[in-house]
């Protein structure tokens, strides 16, 4: 069964790409989606992606953890950062979190309006994804989160990996997911080295020594993240 | 003196970039730029773009020759298609032309309302148009005219030899450059086989056999298409 597979490299080109009836799978790679596998293969019960700082902390009066970042940095009052290492750690098993992030939720929040089905994914869970979406029948559509509406190299990275994984049942037709799979067939051998040269790394590296190599990680939980109604979960 | 290159891979994602102060270079290799500089290198006097093609209709009472595409199609009552060829024909020379495209005209237009300055080129004047730039002191910005809104691997690949034409002068800060970098080092060697994985491309190559072929060539022309009030000549 022939399928197809398509990359938007910026949540600013979303309305490029009908996502009616296709898988739309949401990859923030630094950090918000290999925070939300992370933490919900180490048992945290939900995640809530929210675009307002300040709804986040209306869902923490209801109980919820409140997680995220704004411009890199933890925000006042919040019970985690976005290091994937919070929300693996034992104070969040079996909480539910709402989290606010500048780019993976916007990304999340948009794609949701049209597709079938929302994913989230990152390099920690590729191989689980890929298997998944092998067994359905749908088109799947990659939403790269990006930094502030630009198209980000790490996204884009993973967005080529998953392209080469389903290489042999999803057609790629589109400019866009050659580029991914460009820049993916020169980074493979050294991720890290690779993004050396991207300027979000530079910011980035700076603020969190083991994270960036961390979220670089291939396969490291054998989980699918579904966003059903409002939350992901693990299903 | 140090000077920084960016690309927007796409005229919807214009509004990422700050252009004020900075050179915006247009490029839509398939074709409306590749036209453009073959026309201006060949006598044709002036090239005006134009969105609509009623506007353009407008600019043919006027004594302007009416050129451009509409879906890679000549358009009724026009006087030149979309093929580099017609804009280097003899009835061109020393003409004006209004010429109106669907991608090119849009990134142009979108440009010229903040740079400091706006040029229009191809791989037909990439080594001249490097040497200009060279010349200058303003950073330059790189905008890929895309397909309807959507990422052109030509136009990008057009961007990567340019960043690496200016890697020694002009700092490469951004993620889009990285990545048209990555895939003009990986096409370099052989764009046309490179570009025969692109959908856009095996749209386009059934339009007109010796047109892609011809605006993948390098250096033919020894001239730099710069925009003056709404309309393109050699300086």
């Amino acid at each position: 069964m022939q399928r197809s597979i398509d990359v938007c490299l910026s949540p600013e080109l979303i309305q490029q790409h009908d996502l009616a009836g296709k898988i739309a799978l949401v990859v923030d790679v630094f950090r918000a989606t290999s925070c939300m596998v992370a933490g919900l293969a180490h048992g945290v019960k939900t995640i809530r992606p929210v675009l307002e700082v300040e709804e986040c902390r209306q869902w923490q009066t209801k109980g919820y953890l409140a997680g995220g970042e704004r411009h890199a940095q933890k925000i006042e009052g919040f019970d985690l950062d976005n290091s994937p290492f919070s929300y693996m750690a034992d104070d969040a098993k079996g909480q539910k979190i709402a989290m606010s992030t500048t780019n993976g939720t916007l990304a999340i929040n948009r794609a949701k309006a049209t597709a079938k089905e929302v994913l989230v994914a990152s390099f920690s869970n590729l191989g689980a994804t890929t298997k998944y979406l092998l067994e359905q029948e749908s088109d799947v559509v990659i939403i790269c989160a990006g930094w502030k509406g630009r198209p980000g190299l790490e996204d884009i990275l993973f967005a080529g990996a998953l392209v080469k994984s389903l290489s042999s049942t999803h057609e790629n037709l589109e400019d866009s997911t050659h580029l991914a799979l460009a820049s993916y067939d020169a980074a493979e051998e050294d991720m890290l080295g690779y993004l050396q040269r991207s300027s979000h790394l530079k910011r980035l590296k700076t603020l969190g020594g083991k994270d960036i190599p961390f979220c670089l990680i291939k396969d490291q939980f054998d989980v699918v993240v579904h966003l059903i109604e409002d939350e992901l979960y693990i299903k």
